[in-house]
């Protein structure tokens, strides 16, 4: 149990009809009694039962600042575990200003980012993939990255991970047994059930960071590079995404002025356009031939690539084009977006469909500018991005740092495998094991380092 | 009662760690229970006690949405006086947003702006003022409008008027009956008391339309004109008190942009400062002539004046000057400020000083630029204020509804004065008081039309 009392602001910054001020510690409940007046004169926070709330004045001195709602929670039954005040007070910024530094100087201390939900890991009230999913809550900016920080606090990813642990580490239990007894040719541990033990580890392991690819984009957007000719319309489509999705979350420009990235949700998932430099043969400018190779880079990073062609000017350049792109795309989806169809023929829609057969069954007439045909583009996003995983409830993992210890523990695992094959030593066995171990337990936290805890929490939103 | 039940986010719009969404009406508990399971199976909103709260999920469907707290406040005893429920989620924008959406799905409308103070009144929580003073109060900046809005709502200011207002219902109604008897000659209202009352009530409204100057000034910025020649150093001065500061609440540019205002909290005092045109002798330009109409214009508007001189270089304009500013500014305070001090002698100070000795016992001498005397400066603003006064916790009126009506009530008290001295008929008597009762009924909405509701209540934040 942590010895300080910690506040602070937990509503959104700025003037609202109420803000709460969040008190927790061991004298969360004799500082605020020391500044707060039950409207009965019998009541107070202290002698206060666990889960109601109190009306009251909080005040200094003499002088009312405010008259408040006190909500009590009782040690462990609050979201730190330890005891909790929480202040509903008028949402003036000066108000909430001055109940801080009230508190503050009745002996509380200002909470660092991310310290309240740092204590409820400290105190067992959830472990750290779950705290780090609140972070990803209330970062959440749509339905799919919602939902999946959502299944993540609520453990349904931790927990098979530590049924799992356990399983391995009664077996490593069992295995460091037998180095004891090294001379006497024992088996603790029988090599049958831990060879089932780790294939079915090596196998979840195996979907888990499997899923990152999918966790990641839906988490951060679903990279979809924009590519294709100067002038084919790249940027008006991307506009036109923008605009009318109406639904913006944040524009970031890139390093140099040629790649622009900007996130659209479409029902409820996030995508990540990205516009690039317009690619064109036999560049001699060093300058734009690297604007060409960061197209490159661009479509390796993306999961989907739009090919925007002009189809009233299908250039002569068309197959130096398809050779530099298709080849990149293999393992992604294309769709091949014929721009200004509204200047063309029916007819000439269908060779420029014949044309194109062979390089992708997404072919989509668009006028970007008039933005026709935008919907069966969307739709076609929607489809490929696939979002039905998502609803079949699989886990998913979207978080850096898990993810890069579920790679460690899955090639941990492995070699574990391949020594069982073997008829590797308990000793070399032993190793493998607690090195999967080790992984697996930084994931969910039972194993940690101040350094890792500071790292994660230090990009919490202060007042949680 | 209110037949609707109306939800609103109440704390501050944008992520923050937790948000409040309050929910009101006759249906609040079983629209609350429709999109909530609480943590313990056999507990439920509709059958919580009253000031407890619940731990469970908000669900559309089968899908969660957001671990909550759910806080419950029966009828009477919630602010609005209907039962209220506040939902305290993850403070994302799309679970706030959601959980909104769920709440209209299941048969709650959007509450608007200041619907819930609406619904207080209505159920006579507060009266009218006290819920204007809320509405102050979530928009005080300083501790001197945080304190004038905290002692109207505590009713400091509406409880001695509706004494009052008592009093004289009390002798109108006596005077009405004597109309009844009219042929008889009777009096039931004994004449002497009525003066009396009279005499009591006409000083309260004296003083309290009186303490609008002051209450109108604390509530928006005490304003302080900044007038002198071009190149005095006015707009250094300016930006020396805001930047140093750090406090700017807000800049609004005038309606050209030769008056710029700022306003500015010092020692929990807000002063409003107006930057204006240089003031110059002849000046033929129409377009600067008007600039100087529009100075003289803030002059007339302030409270307080600071006249800024050029201390290396008192022109000859300046006996002028002393024509155009002294005369505006007989029932203000005048503060003459020597600036670029650093650049002459003490002695040169002193030569300044007699100079001017006529025309101000205010003088200070202090470098813009360098910063040196803005204290001084400062604390004689604060002086000048009269922050005392607000001390002695007399009652200031603030809202200009208030002021208006009080003036109106003050009028025809007087009136009633003067038929009580000649000895006016019952008739007339008692048709100057009602009037005086009217004015009154209303700034505590004893008396109150739909129209005067909707336009108090419009200026409310939503969520209060």
């Amino acid at each position: 149990m942590n010895e300080e009392t910690i506040c602070a602001i937990c509503t959104a910054p700025g003037m609202g009809a109420i803000a709460v001020i969040r008190i927790s510690g061991p004298e969360a409940f004799s500082i605020s009694d020391k500044i707060f007046k039950a409207a009965s004169a019998t009541k107070s926070i202290s002698n206060a039962e666990d889960h109601t709330v109190l009306l009251g004045n909080i005040h200094q001195e003499e002088r009312i600042i405010d008259e408040v709602v006190a909500t009590i929670f009782r040690n462990p039954h609050s979201y730190t575990g330890e005891d909790i005040v929480e202040f509903s007070c008028h949402g003036s910024v000066y108000i909430q200003q001055k109940i801080i530094q009230i508190l503050i100087k009745n002996g509380c201390r200002m909470a660092e980012p991310g310290e309240y939900s740092r204590r409820a890991f400290t105190n067992r009230k959830m472990d750290l993939s779950q705290a780090e999913a609140v972070a990803d809550l209330i970062a959440s900016t749509s339905a799919s990255n919602h939902k999946l920080a959502m299944q993540q606090m609520r453990g349904g990813f931790s927990r098979e991970l530590d049924k799992l642990r356990n399983d391995l580490l009664h077996f490593v239990t069992m295995i460091e047994l037998e180095l004891d007894f090294s001379e006497e040719e024992v088996e603790f541990a029988n090599r049958k059930d831990l060879n089932e033990l780790a294939e079915k580890l090596e196998k979840h392991l195996h979907k888990l960071t499997d899923s990152f690819r999918l966790g990641n984009a839906l988490k951060n957007g679903i990279p979809v590079a924009i590519v294709g000719e100067t002038n084919a319309g790249k940027s008006t489509l991307l506009n036109k995404l923008l605009n009318e999705d109406r639904a913006i979350v944040s524009a970031i420009s890139g390093t140099t002025r040629d790649v622009i990235e900007d996130t659209v949700n479409i029902n409820g998932l996030t995508f990540r356009f990205i516009d690039t430099a317009g690619l064109r043969q036999s560049t001699q400018d060093e300058i734009e031939k690297l604007g060409i190779e960061r197209t490159y880079q661009k479509i390796e990073q993306a999961h989907i690539v739009l090919w925007v062609i002009d189809s009233t000017m299908v250039s002569e350049h068309i197959e130096w084009m398809a050779g530099k792109i298709i080849p990149r795309t293999k393992d992604k989806s294309l769709i091949i977006i014929f721009n200004k169809s509204d200047k063309i023929s029916k007819d000439e829609q269908l060779v420029l469909d014949d044309l194109f057969k062979i390089y992708s069954k997404n072919r989509i007439h668009i006028s970007a500018k008039k933005g026709e045909n935008l919907d069966i583009l969307r739709g076609k996003l929607l489809e490929i991005a696939g979002l039905p995983d998502l609803e079949r409830q699989d886990i998913v993992v979207t978080n850096l740092r898990h993810y890069e210890a579920l790679t460690l523990a899955h090639e941990a695992i492995l070699r574990v495998q391949q020594g069982l094959h073997d008829n590797h030593s308990s000793e070399f066995l032993s190793q493998d094991i607690r090195e999967c171990l080790h992984h697996l337990g930084q994931i969910t936290g039972v194993i940690t380092s101040d350094e890792v805890l500071q790292n994660i929490f230090k990009n919490f939103c202060i007042g949680k």
